[in-house]
C-alpha cells in the first residue's frame, strides 16, 4: 500500500510548538480512511450502507515530536483480525525518522447498533485486509 | 442573562502561545447553547424536534489575545431578528478587558432542509429572545 | 495562483453530518499558508525571523455545507493592503458550486509585540501580494 | 481528589453523533491540569519555570459513547511513578456508567530538552502524587 502523507497544519501545534498529541488519533483516522479507499471500500460508502465503525481501543507511543510544516509519512498495517474486530498498526515518520508507533481496534455496527461480522458482509475487503497482516 | 465562562484549555493554544483564532467560533457556540438553556430551550431539544440551526454568517474582531488558563467571560445579546434568521452579538472579556467582539447569524431548518419560521414554532422562546435585543 | 485543495476529514464533521463551521477558519489558514509558500515566503520562515501574524478580524458567509469526503477548492485573493494590515478574500467551492465566501485581516508583530511595516521588511513579497489585489 | 467534570460540547461530536474519540485525549489533559491545580502545582506555573511535560504514551479503552450535552465525570489516579516518568489512570463516567478507561505517561523536560527528575525538583508535589497511587 502507498503510505499516507499528512502535512502538519499550523493550528495543529500547541503552546509547546509541537503537534498536540490528541491530533495523532486524527492522523490515524485519515490514514485508515485512505487505506480503505485504496482497497476500494471508502468509509463513506460503508456509512451509506448504514454501517459505522467506532474505535474500541487506541494506543500511541510518542517517540519524537513533529511540527509545522512537517510531512508525516504514515504506514498502516493490519495487526489482528477477529470475527468482530480489526486491529491496525501505524508507524509515522518524518524524514525517515520514527515519530509515532500506534494501534487502534475497531468494530462495525449496523443501524440498530448490532455488531457486524465484516467477513460475511465484505468478503473481498476481508481478503484484502488479511493480505496486509504483519 | 448570566454570562458564560469558558476556561481556556491548554490544547486550545497554538504555536504563538495564544488561543487559536478558530476556537472563538466554538466558544461562541458554547455561549449560545448556554443562553438557549438559560431560556429553557436547550439545543439538544431542538435537535430532538428535528430542527437544526446552521450558521449563516460569522464575524469576529480580535482585540486582545487570550491564553491558558484564562477564564473568558462571554456575554451574548440578540442583535437582530428577521422572520427566518437571528443575529447574536458577543463580547468576550478576561479580567474586565475586552478581547473579542463577534456576531453570528443563524437560521433553522426542519428535517427536510426547509427553513423554519421560529416565531410560529416557538413563540415563547421568540418573546424571550426579543427581550434580549440590544 | 494555484487554488489550494482541502480534503474534508471525517473528524471535521459535526453532529449535523457537515463540516463544523469553526473549521473553515482553519481551512482559510491552510490556504493562506499555501499562498505564502507559493510566493516564496513560507509562514515558518517568517516565524524563524521572529515575526508572527495574528488575525485582526474574520468574516465568513456560509452558502452551502460541505462534508466528508469533499475536496474543497480554495482560492485566495488580496482584497486590501494598508501599511500595517493585509486583508485576504477567500472563495471555497466543491464541484464548482460556491460554498463559502470569507475574508480575514492580519497584521505582523515582531518579537517585542510591535507592529511591523511589511512593505519595508519584505518588499519583494509586498510586490507579489500587490499583484494579487482584486 | 474532586473528580473533574467535562461538559460535552456540540462541536466535539462527529458524524456518528457521538464525541469523536480523539477528544478524550483532550479531556484527559483537562483532568490532569485540574488535578495539578488541586495539588497546588498548576501546569502554567511549571511552564513559567521552563518545564514542559510531553506525553510519552497513551492508551484509551472506549466502553460506551458519550454525546452532547453529557456531563462526563473524570477521576484521575496515579498508576506508576519512576524517576523520570509518571503514569496516570483515568475513568470517565456519565450518570454512573463507565464510558472510558485510559492511561497516559508523561515525562518532564527543561528548556534545553533534558529530562527532569521531578522528585528532586518538586518534592512536595511528588509526595502528594505518591499518596494518590492506586
Amino acid at each position: 500500500m502507498t503510505p499516507y502523507i499528512h502535512h502538519v497544519k499550523y493550528y495543529e501545534c500547541d503552546r509547546m510548538g509541537i503537534v498536540h498529541h490528541s491530533n495523532y488519533a486524527r492522523f490515524m483516522e485519515e490514514a485508515r480512511c485512505d487505506l480503505l479507499e485504496q482497497l476500494g471500500y471508502p468509509f463513506n460508502k460503508m456509512e451509506e450502507e448504514g454501517i459505522v465503525s467506532p474505535v474500541v481501543s487506541l494506543s500511541i507511543d510518542f517517540k519524537k515530536p513533529t511540527t509545522f510544516p512537517d510531512a508525516i509519512e504514515i504506514s498502516v498495517a493490519v495487526k489482528e483480525m477477529s470475527p468482530l474486530k480489526i486491529t491496525f498498526g501505524y508507524t509515522m515518520k518524518v524524514g525517515g525518522a520514527l515519530c509515532i508507533r500506534a494501534t487502534s481496534t475497531h468494530c462495525f455496527l449496523d443501524s440498530t447498533g448490532r455488531p457486524v461480522a465484516y467477513a460475511d458482509r465484505w468478503p473481498d475487503l476481508t481478503a484484502k485486509l488479511t493480505a496486509l497482516i504483519k
